[in-house]
């Protein structure tokens, strides 16, 4: 297949390059020239430019930060969607709200191509060892001509549904029981270490009990130091939790946990960690409850 | 040693049995005389009282419902406290608030008497398979000393500090996390299928990512059925969140997330599901929400 590929960073470049070692034609772009050498000397294609990329391509793959990004890509300056073969597929990798997926896919359409909702999961690590998890919503027709590409980068795939925005929907409810469970993790470890429990016995009692969650085991271990490396950060749940609330406002849901840590993450950030690791929203507890008799 | 073992009931009979197997002298004693003769036929010893149970017993084995019982046993009309020899040991494995522990330490101390705050969690199964796991807060003697009977009845021991309430409030802390993290999966689950996500799709999907929980995993699955088999109750979370907000409130503590799951599970027992199982919480989203447009 000849595939254009858009976003060369951390995730996007070994993706670009486990497609080239599968066998496809990748045209990759990026905005820094640099990434694009990398992929070319490991037997991809330079595009001077996103259109360039897309030209001809039977697949778009869009692996840029968000939504605005690759609505601009499609349809702004680079007007890469008017470069695609009529019917061509356009791979929305990226992270964004469902109902951007859903502007987004009918836009597609009606320049008379098809785009798959197909966000992605699982980070650099995933990336690199093409161990991602995909969240793919779009025609049955779609999503089983991308089936391949998805293989060659991704242990687990969903077809989460038809509709653009579902494949989305999926992946920012994982969201908002990421960012829940942060939260409700920095809530139980401010209260052990309020009342004056050890925190490595909490920790490990926690891991085995049916209090435990994947967050706990990740991030409880760095809640427990006082300025751990910077893995995601408190300001990505601002954003992140953003998305949730904001769907949550336009279909009419309330959500009340999620709300709940949303301002849990504000408060960190309002106390000036918004760079910081986001299992710092310990600190806006531990500004909010002070330290405490036992 | 001779043990007074006090509570025979669904998880009481099984580790009095297994006491017996490790070859203990155990006075049993339970409010129904059938769980006593079950004892006997086990080769343990019938009490007609919990003061006969503690009468000459080394260690009195408290496996009531709450701290209530536990008091009305060694100082209420039971008045077993009084039958115990100087320098006995109390066990007080039910779950309790910390300070209803602290106190009934103290108590117990004042009879001359040493107390383990010693709440265990793994339920009917892990009562039955010797697989429980202890949390335990009282004196380094003391615990060494109820180090082999603790091990004939738990696989997970943790000596969480020498005060009493430690252990009561890691048992807590616990439960708060069980609390939000069943809330949020509901959250979770009713945004899917308020838009369409088909739901075993959507609970695969988190199973694999970092959403996930311990809670996602067990109650996921039931909150799918419309009407689950009772495994814990919506009216248990009630209660047990109550003992986590009350101690917010004693130790002067905000809680976000346990306060709004807390919402959650009262507007599900209003809502008249207060025995329902507690997957069922998601018909509080489903009242407080409706179906929704996609």
């Amino acid at each position: 297949m000849r595939i254009g590929f858009i976003g060369l960073g951390a995730m996007g470049a070994p993706m670009a390059a486990r497609l080239v070692a599968a066998g496809h034609e990748v045209h990759g772009f990026d905005v820094r020239p640099v990434a694009i050498d990398a992929l070319v000397t490991q037997g991809g294609h330079a595009a001077a430019t996103a259109r360039e990329a897309a030209d001809g391509a039977d697949l778009l793959w869009l692996m840029v930060v968000n939504g605005e990004q690759a609505e601009n890509v499609l349809f702004g300056d680079g007007g890469s969607a008017a470069a695609l073969p009529a019917g061509a597929l356009v791979v929305a990798a990226c992270t964004q709200a469902p109902a951007q997926a859903q502007a987004l896919a009918a836009r597609v359409a009606a320049a008379g191509k098809v785009m798959l909702d197909a966000p992605v999961s699982g980070g650099v690590a995933g990336a690199k060892a093409a161990a991602l998890t995909i969240m793919c919503s779009g025609s049955e027709a779609a999503f089983a001509t991308t089936q391949p590409i998805f293989e060659a980068l991704a242990k687990r795939i969903f077809h989460v549904g038809t509709e653009a925005g579902l494949g989305s929907t999926a992946k920012m409810i994982n969201q908002l029981l990421c960012g829940v469970h942060i939260a409700a993790a920095a809530e139980a470890m401010h209260m052990a270490e309020r009342a004056g429990v050890p925190l490595a016995t909490m920790h490990e009692i926690i891991a085995v009990s049916a209090g435990n969650s994947w967050m706990w085991g990740d991030r409880g271990p760095r809640m427990m130091q006082d300025d751990p490396p910077v893995t995601s950060a408190v300001d990505i749940f601002v954003k992140d939790l953003g998305i949730v609330l904001e769907q949550g406002r336009r279909v009419r849901q309330g959500l009340p946990l999620a709300a709940a840590a949303m301002q849990m993450f504000l408060a960190a950030s309002g106390l000036g960690h918004g760079a910081a690791d986001d299992s710092q929203v310990i600190r806006a507890y531990r500004a909010m409850n002070g330290k405490g008799a036992k």
